[in-house]
Parts: C-alpha cells; structure tokens; sequence
C-alpha cells in the first residue's frame, strides 16, 4: 500500500475550508543568522496548534456513514490525539483516545476540550496497542493510526504541498525543506509533495539524540527498532521505530538526518520565542534546533524552508525553556 | 502640520524590502470564541518584533546627508528603541538612545544588539527630554519622536495599509480594526490607511487601565495630560497624553476606546501563548485583551482586525503570565 502525490492533492481538496493554510513566516533576524534564506512553515498555527489535524481530518472524512456511526479509536502522546478528537468532533464522530498517564497536561486537556473520552495508560505497565485494540472490537470502531497509514500520510503531506506552492508563489526554489520526524508520516507527505514539485530539493529529517531510529533505518536499509534508554524533551518525536508504509517513502525521499540534543532543542524553544516571537513545543522545534545547530547543510546564500510542527508545550516546561534552564 | 494617505502610501514605497509584510493570522478557535471572524496582524513578527520599525525608518531614510552624518537621538523605554537603532544601522547611522534604568532587560540588550548607544536615566528625578536634546544639540543630531512626527506616523500607518490590502485580498470586509494606544502614532498612522481603504471600518483603541490618556482627551475634545497614580503591566502603553499631530487625526477617526487591566491584558497573553502559540508582549496585547473581553463591539458574525503590535518581553515576566501568575 502506497501513497503517490495524487493522494496529497486529493488530500488538499478535502482539507481546503477546514485545516488552516498556515503561512510561511521570515525573519530577516534569522536569515542573518544562517546566511541564506530562511522560510519557516508555521504548523503551530494549524488547528490543535500541529500539523497533526490533517491526517487525521484526511483519514476520518473517509470513513463510511457505518463506520461514522461505530465512532474511532486512537492512542497518542498528544498531538494527533488532538487532532483525532478536532476532526472527530467537526464531523460528528465520537472518539476515544488512549493517553499516557504522564503526557504533558495541556495535550490532555486539549483532547477533552473537543470532546473526546480520553483513556489513560500506563506506559511501563501496558500496551497503547492491546488497549485500543479491545476498545475498538467492543465497539466496531476504527483506530485511526498516528502515522503509518495512506489517508494520514496523504494529509499531513498537504503541509509540504502548500510550502512548495507558497515558496513558488515567492519566487523561491527550495534547496532544503527540513522537517522534525517521529514515526515519519509528516516527512514523507511532505516530501512527496515537494519532491513532485521540486525534484531537486533535499529533504533533511530531525530526530531527538537516542531515538534516532529514521536515520539507523535508513543507514541499515531496513526498519530498526530502538529500545531507548534515555528521555526526550521532544514528547511528540518517542516512536522507536518509521512505519511500514512511511519507511519506504522516506528511503527514496529523504536525503540526509540530524539528531538533536535537549540543550539545542531548548536553545531553538528559547530563540524563537525570543528573535521569531512564536510559540513552539520541543518536537516541533526539532528541525529549526538542528539549522541553528549547524546540522542542516544549506548552500551559502541558500533557502531552507524549516517546518514547525508544533505549539502544544506546558506553561512550566515552555518557562524553564525560555529562562534558559534547560 | 498634518499626515495623509498619499504619506503613508509613499512610506509603504520606502519600506518595501526592509520592513517585513507581516502575515494576517487566523484561528479557528478565536473565531468560535468570538463568534465572528478575527484577523490577527501580527506585527510582532516584524523587525526588532514591533510595529516600531516602520516608523523609525520612514523616519531616518529620509534625512540628508549631512543629517545622516551627524547621528540620531531618540528616547524611549523599548520597541522605539529598538525600531530607531535598527533602522540606523541598516543606514549606517550613529544611534544614541535614552532609556530609563528600569526598561526590559530584552530590550535594552536588543538596542545595544543592534549597534546604539543607550544612555540610561531616571524616571524620577530626571528628565529625558533633556537628556536628549543636550545631547542633540552637542552633536547636531536630529530628534527622532516615538510618535509625534508626520513621518513616523505614516511609516507605522503601512501596517494599516498592509492590513486593509490583505483583508480586500481575502475579500473580507473589515467592521472594526481594533489597535493598542500609547501616544497616538499606531493608532493615527493605521486609521489613516484604513479609513480611505475602508471608511466605514470602526477604529478603536486600547489603552491599559489608568492610562487612558486618549479616552480622556477624545471624550473632552482636547489633550488631557495623565499624571498617572499606578504602573501598568504594558511598560510600552505609558504615554501620559496622545501627541499634538496624531491627536486631530484620532479625533477625525476613532470611533470607540477601551481600558484593560494588567489582569486582562495578562490573560490575553496566555491565551496568545496557549491557543494561538504567538508570543505577545503586554501592551502588544491591550487589543487583543479588550477583545477577548467583550470591549470591542463586533457584530454578530462580522470581522475583526486585532493588530498585535509587538513582542518584546522578558522571559521571567512572560513565564509569570503563561502560568496565571498575574
């Protein structure tokens, strides 16, 4: 199972009207900063505060009037349960969403907030998988998967299509399009679109340090399966291993990976809400803190369009970040 | 001496490639909230992270040579500051700036970031007026007003241009256009634009609590001087009276006043930061605070222009106000 371009731009009809067509931000601050052209797709800016609403407006949509009726079923750390519970909510659907005990209060409360019933688990303990399974075969219910899915894939790749139309209407050829990556479904939309678009553009992938399981993937030419032993501050970018369907696109696609530490996570958390003036969560700042870190290679007098994924983060964690004292 | 929509589009020429075309920004959720539809031009994401910039350099671009020659002064506790010493230095002008000893960390660095030289004082026993023009006259150096000025005013009005031209392009007809005020320049510069684009837009104004200085002078038909009894949250809202040129033009074209408090204003930040993931500092917000608290009329189902007009706070007071500690 597959998903071409037409599928993002099929994706882009169903989505027009009701995902956010987020803008391309400039700061000349930053353009300073790296030397080139810089273009940040602001994805915190989309419904739910992440680019994750897309997907999943994509996928439930899609659903049959029956399939409706036996409501959906999804497990999450935060932002695609967010997303699920918004698109489930515009189109009437009735959703449940298996939540990790400690995921960050403001994605919990997020998720209630559109209306969903929200099951809480326990990561050491459970499984997100065996407990979703049980609500959904109770109820008829589709789960609606984070990322390794067709219709998910294609959503969130309306992201990289309207970047790539954006930076045209701009007058831009991209030399890099980098983008933060967990399972992988938002870098391999995206660069399906772009890489239809814009053949020539690399696309870098932005990994936590110790779950760099996209760029050992792609080293090994097989899917690998991290056991991490550390923590992240990056919540949204924990899964230990790219999907079935997201690998293979992102092995024809993705042209190089960088990893991140926590230091320079916080350190583009503190930039832009200092220099940009926006709001982004630790995975969403992935791919800026991996261009501020040097580890983005962009051509002198170059463009990078860097996507911020994300904009749901704690108060507390969000004010350690910008006192520097992460 | 008066300002037109002729000077305002002739600063926009000026300003075209230097000042950033910063983005209308729409949420969804503000506009369930509001029960209309609200435009966010978000002027924080322009140079030195405030509206300031336009005016400053409407200003300095247009000295001579020999002016250009002799440096520039200016006081002000903040974005001014900033807006000044950029614009000087894209010009290859000297900036010195006064600024009292109790300014915003952020801002103060940011100033001296940028290349001026910041001559502190003392808001109680000293005067900045004189502080500036001892130094003016010294140097022959020409004064630059924060607002006060036909020039600064017009380079601040492009934001009102930028944002009825981007409201038209939307096809969106504006019903209000609600600005934070502090002398005047903001407010005077942006209702000239709109007024002539769109002459039955409504314009009101936001001022902090005890600082409505333009609410006063508009109710009594003339400049009412404030002396102040308490401080507010909105270090950039601290004018005690609008200016003698921007306040005929708020006369001819401001149709209504609101007065926020630090706990309103407060809260308007933490739902920029929670909701719409902008970074707002306090008076940046006053607009979006009388908003959000029912003080702005918008009819049922209308539009709204809220100008967020800058972003400069320091961390230890923005993380007081996301964690609902004011």
């Amino acid at each position: 199972m597959s998903v071409t371009f037409a599928d993002v731009e099929a994706a882009a009809v169903r989505l027009k009207g009701w995902a956010v067509e987020t803008p391309l931000i400039e700061s000349p601050a930053l353009n300073d900063r790296i030397g080139g052209r810089v273009l940040l797709k602001a994805e915190t800016l989309q419904r739910v505060g992440a680019f994750k609403f897309r997907g999943a407006y994509n996928r439930l949509v899609q659903l049959t009037p029956d399939q409706r009726a036996r409501g959906v079923v999804a497990f999450s750390s935060g932002n695609h349960a967010q997303g699920v519970a918004l698109a489930a909510k515009l189109l009437g659907i009735a959703a449940t969403i298996v939540m990790p005990k400690d995921a960050p209060v403001v994605k919990v409360e997020a998720t209630r907030g559109y209306g969903a019933e929200v099951r809480f688990y326990d990561r050491l303990t459970e499984s997100r998988e065996a407990i979703a399974a049980e609500i959904a075969q109770g109820r008829g219910s589709v789960i609606v998967p984070a990322f390794d899915d067709p219709h998910v894939i294609a959503g969130q790749g309306t992201a990289g299509l309207e970047l790539a139309r954006q930076a045209e209407a701009l007058g831009v050829r991209l030399d890099v399009v980098a983008v933060p990556v967990s399972g992988g479904g938002l870098i391999s939309g995206v660069a399906l679109a772009v890489k239809a678009l814009s053949p020539s553009t690399v696309i870098v992938g932005a990994e936590p340090e110790g779950f760099d399981d996209a760029a050992r993937s792609l080293a090994a030419g097989e899917r690998v399966v991290l056991k991490p032993a550390t923590r992240t501050l990056c919540d949204a970018l924990e899964s230990p291993a790219p999907g079935e369907i997201t690998f293979p696109i992102m092995q024809r696609t993705v042209g190089a990976m960088a990893a991140v530490s926590d230091t320079e996570v916080a350190a583009a958390m503190r930039y832009a809400f200092a220099t940009l003036k926006l709001v982004v969560e630790p995975g969403g700042a992935a791919a800026l803190a991996a261009l501020l870190a040097g580890k983005v290679a962009v051509p002198a007098g170059g463009t990078v369009c860097v996507v911020l994924s994300g904009g749901n983060v704690d108060p507390d964690l969000f004010a350690r970040a910008i006192r520097g004292e992460i």
